[in-house]
């Protein structure tokens, strides 16, 4: 009989190779087998380097694989003995639907560990310059999808910006509207915001400027890749983008 | 003339030193001069062979240096040209005063960079098997300190439990008030609640109940290390305390 194999759920952070924890590089370097999202950098498929490698994501706007697919392959692999590891952009556990693996992997009795990872909700604001939390000016941040409006309004419900960050993740394509929603919730049109591209890769870009610019679509960045939104206070806290561990090509436009 | 140092603010992240970064393994390595918080395990300062450490925390309720005296130590060192790491638990930029720190290096022309860290925001939940976010359960969660009544009260504002997790840091001592006070606001007596003790280490301790029994004092953990406060449905999700790598000692009781 086969001896059982283990499923990690990996957080690879948001992209840059050195935001990768120790423990998330071991479980890399002893899978056999990796499934992987579009968000996660080639140079992290690199430490898998004795791995059958799976791409599971989203491209061109299509799912490689369904959730489900995705959820019996992994089982299917640990029953076979297999060291499968599960990475994914950021952490396990924010969007990443790895709640619901987890509790796929849970129900069919399959060995799990969830190594955490760096947020893009914390980490892509930071490599902007911009600590989510600030004393005097924000002492908390909601952080929310921006991919379906009806959530998306649901979570905000009558949230009022008093010293509250709001970082929005999957909002990209949605900036404008999700602008437009605050300021007729009575978000002031004035409200400091940002937008981070490429959090902590070479080609990072980042751009300040008000909800009421964001309203009206003036965010002049090269579209693709993964996409923070920042809104409050705390974008005018006045720091430069910091150095996250590299030197990053930061594009700053009006603010 | 002595050459410039520099100053790197390194998130050290909840505790178990696998979930260090490989830069902040790097920035401790390197370092000459290590300034760290209370929250930072003994196992983690041993990656800073050659550093000279000084302990800037809280003990016993008192910090051991002012917020002044700690940003005048980090710049007198790096223009002496030392290689300075200020080391905090959790993430620098997540009430870590880590947007303080890095505003008074940039005005005091010191080269300095920002690692982020795994934040107990996301890491704690987890470590207990709670994701912050679940596909039709939560999609947003709420990050606040717990430490300062009006802080807390004003950030939450008119926030409804509509889909939105609420994590509170920092917020331990003041459990009951805090229950209390979303109770009044019309939170459910019934909406699960956990609270996670030292994530991430070899004795964390989880509990779980309702907002009710919080409102009660009824949490039985033994005092003292870093406490989170999870509130959602999230906490009902049913998914065992995760194994973030290691093995845990779970306690749980009643739910």
């Amino acid at each position: 009989m086969a001896v059982m194999g283990h499923v990690s759920l990996v957080g690879a952070g948001p992209g840059d190779p050195g935001l990768l924890t120790r423990t998330a590089i071991a479980r890399l370097r002893a899978a056999d087998f990796v499934l992987y999202d579009a968000l996660v950098d080639e140079r992290i498929l690199k430490y898998a380097r004795r791995a059958q490698r799976f791409f599971v994501g989203k491209r061109a706007g299509r799912h490689a694989m369904t959730q489900d697919a995705i959820q019996a392959l992994m089982i299917r692999a640990a029953r076979r003995g297999r060291r499968v590891v599960r990475l994914k952009g950021g952490d396990p556990f924010v969007f990443g639907r790895g709640g619901e693996e987890a509790l796929a992997l849970q129900q069919a009795g399959i060995p799990y560990d969830v190594v955490p990872g760096i947020s893009s909700a914390i980490a892509a604001p930071a490599s902007a310059g911009i600590p989510v939390t600030h004393r005097g000016v924000a002492s908390a941040f909601l952080v929310v999808s921006g991919h379906e409006e009806d959530a998306f309004t649901s979570a905000i419900g009558q949230l009022q910006p008093n010293g509250v960050t709001l970082v929005v993740l999957m909002g990209l394509g949605r900036s404008a509207a999700i602008a437009c929603r605050l300021i007729d919730r009575g978000w002031s049109r004035g409200t400091p915001a940002a937008v981070i591209l490429d959090a902590s890769r070479p080609q990072q870009q980042v751009w300040r400027g008000t909800l009421k610019q964001l309203s009206a679509d003036a965010v002049d960045l090269d579209a693709g890749g993964a996409g923070t939104i920042v809104i409050g206070d705390v974008v005018a806290v006045g720091l430069a983008a910091a150095d996250v561990g590299r030197t990053f090509q930061v594009r700053r436009t009006r603010a």
